[in-house]
C-alpha cells in the first residue's frame, strides 16, 4: 500500500500500522513506545503527563456539542483517564478562508465554557488560514499538560484475573451522532454526543477508591478497540457481558439502520475502568453520584488468557472482538 | 467584517485583532495575556513554558527543508526565544486520503532529524485522515515543553534605552523560497530557506552572556512585525539602521521581483536579540562561532520612544515600520 487511508485514521489496525511502522521507527523513545493516552514523563516537580489530539469532525456543530467542545474534553480526557489532573492546554486553529466570523466566536466561547467547567487554563495558541477549497472550514489541534499524583501506578503491567471492567454510561452516541448529522437521518432531537470533561469524575473515584488500576477513554474505534488494545497491553483476557452494555434504543437503532456496531463506535465522555473487585461497589457508589457516571455499569472482567477479548451473548454465544478493521469513518472526531 | 480572511493568518495587525477581540475575550488568563512566544508558568519544579504552532506550509518540500522539520523547529525557537530549554514536543498530523506514504516518511524522517540535532523527544502524536478534497495534502501542529532556568528574567519590562538589537543572520531567506518554488521562478539553488532548530545557538549565547534582555524569532511578518510588537510591548523606540540589514543577494532580488518586502518576509532560523551594549562584543563573538548565527549582525538600538519602529535609510532618511497589513502571505509556514 503506498498512500494513506481513510482507514489509517480510524483509530483501528492501519492506524496501528501506522504508528508502529512510522511513527515509532522514526522517533523512538521510551515515552512514545508506551503508546498511552498520554505520555508520562518525570519533570524536576514529579511527573507530568501530555498528550496531543487533532480534531477534523464534521459538521462541526452537533447536537451535544461542536469541535471546539470536542477538542478541549478529548485533551482533558487524555490525560485524566492517564490518571494526570489537566492542568493546561494549548489550542491550534486551521481556518479556511471565508469561514464565519461568528461561528469561530461560537466554537471559541464552547471551548471556553468546557475549560472552565475542567479547571483547565488556554496558555498558548496559533491561528493559521488557508485559502479557500485547502482546507474544509476549520480543524483544530489541542495540547494538554497535567500532573500525576506521586504515587499514582495505573498501567498495563496492573490488572489481573479477576479485576473488574466498570464504564461509565451508554455506548456509541457521539460516532452515531455524527453520521445521523451528517447523513440526515432526521433522528434531530434523539441523539446527542456524549462529549463531555471527565476530570472532575474521575478525579473523585480517584481521590476515594483505591483499587483502580488502570483507566482508557474510548473514542475512536469505540469500546471494542479499547478493550483489544488493553487486552493485549496485560497479556490478559477480557469478558465483557453483552446484556450488561448500556446502549441507549436511539443508538442502537440507528445503528441497525446504518448496518454500524454500537462497540466500534467513537464515545467523547466514556471511559472504561479496570478494578479491584474489593473495590466495585464503591466505585459504582461514587460514579452514579458524578456528573458523568450516573449510568455506570460492570460489564466485565479481567480472566488469564493471552490478549483477546470474547463478548458473552445473552444465549450463551461467545464472538471474538477485535481492532476497528475496514470500516473507516472519517471525520469522527 | 463577518468572515475570516487570510490576512487574519499571516501574523500581522488582522491577527492581532482575532487575539485580542476573540481568543482573549474567552481565553482570558494571565497567561495567554501575555501574548509571547511560549506561556512560562510555575510548575511544582521549576517554571516551564509551552507553545503551539499549525505548520501549512506549500510546498511541503522547500529548498532548505520540508513541513516536518518546520514545524519541529518552529516549536523549538519558540521555546528557545523564551529562554526555555525545550524537552518534548507533541505533533498531530492531518493528512488528506491519498497522500503517498513515501512522502510522509520523508516528513517524519525530517522531523526526527531535527529532533535529534536539538536535543528533544516526539512524546506522543496523533493522527486523523479526512477524505480527498477536504485538506491539501498534509498540515502538522507541534507543541512543545520545555524548563526555564530559574533566574532568567528576559521580557517586554527589560529593555532600557542604549540597549543593541543583534540578529542572527540574513533575513526573509524562508519567505522568499517558499513563494519562489510556489512561483516556480526558477530560482533553484539560489534560496534555500534558513529553516534550523536554534536552541543550541541560543543556549550557548545564554549560558556565556549575562546581558540579555530578550529575544524573539521572525517568523510570520518578518523583523519588521517582530520589532513593531517588541517597541510596542515595551513601550520604546528601536531605531533599526537599513545598512546593517543582512539580506542575502538572492532574497533582495527575487523580493524585487515579487514587489515584496525582505523585512516583512518570514524566517524559520532568525531571532533578535535584545542585549546590554557592554555585552555586544562577546555576544557576537559567541555567536560567530555557533552553528546559525555566523552572519550575526547588530542592526540597532533601543530608545526612549513610545513602541515606534523607524528605519534609518543610508541617504539620512527615515522610515516607519508597523505591523504587517494588507499583504497576506498564506500557507508560508
Amino acid at each position: 500500500m503506498s498512500v494513506v487511508l481513510l482507514a489509517h485514521g480510524d483509530g483501528g489496525l492501519l492506524t496501528r500500522e501506522l504508528v508502529d511502522g512510522l511513527f515509532l521507527k522514526y522517533f523512538n523513545n521510551p515515552l512514545l513506545q508506551q503508546l498511552s493516552d498520554a505520555a508520562v514523563f518525570n519533570s524536576p516537580g514529579g511527573r507530568m503527563a501530555m498528550t496531543t489530539d487533532a480534531f477534523v469532525v464534521d459538521p462541526i456543530f452537533f447536537p451535544g456539542g461542536d469541535i471546539g467542545k470536542l477538542a478541549v474534553c478529548g485533551t482533558i480526557n487524555d490525560l485524566a483517564v492517564s490518571g494526570a489532573r489537566p492542568r493546561y492546554i494549548t489550542a491550534s486553529f486551521t481556518i479556511e478562508e471565508g469561514f464565519a466570523l461568528a461561528d469561530l466566536e461560537k466554537v471559541v466561547a464552547s471551548m471556553a465554557e468546557a475549560c472552565t467547567e475542567a479547571g483547565v487554563d488556554v496558555v498558548a495558541g496559533d491561528t493559521k488560514v488557508v485559502p479557500r477549497g485547502h482546507l474544509d472550514k476549520l480543524f483544530i489541534t489541542t495540547t494538554g499538560v497535567g500532573m500525576v499524583p506521586e504515587k499514582l501506578d495505573w498501567g498495563y503491567h496492573r490488572p489481573v484475573p479477576g479485576d473488574v471492567v466498570l464504564v461509565n454510561g451508554s455506548l456509541g452516541n457521539h460516532g452515531l451522532t455524527i453520521l445521523a448529522a451528517r447523513e440526515n437521518l432526521g433522528l434531530d432531537g434523539a441523539l446527542a454526543s456524549d462529549c463531555a470533561p471527565l476530570n472532575n469524575t474521575i478525579n473523585l473515584l480517584q481521590k476515594h477508591c483505591s483499587g483502580i488500576k488502570m483507566m482508557r477513554d474510548l473514542t475512536r474505534g469505540g469500546l471494542a478497540t479499547a478493550a483489544k488494545e488493553i487486552a493485549e497491553g496485560c497479556g490478559l483476557d477480557i469478558r465483557l457481558r453483552e446484556y450488561a452494555l448500556p446502549i441507549d434504543a436511539a443508538v442502537r437503532g440507528a445503528a441497525e439502520i446504518l448496518g454500524l456496531d454500537p462497540l466500534y463506535l467513537a464515545n467523547e465522555g466514556k471511559f472504561l475502568v479496570i478494578i479491584d473487585p474489593a473495590q466495585v461497589t464503591k466505585a459504582l457508589d461514587i460514579l452514579k453520584q458524578s456528573s458523568y457516571g450516573r449510568d455506570s455499569q460492570v460489564i466485565g472482567q479481567i480472566c488469564a488468557g493471552s490478549g483477546n477479548v470474547y463478548l458473552q451473548t445473552p444465549l450463551g454465544g461467545t464472538k471474538i472482538l477485535g481492532l476497528l478493521a475496514g470500516q473507516p469513518l472519517p471525520r469522527i472526531c
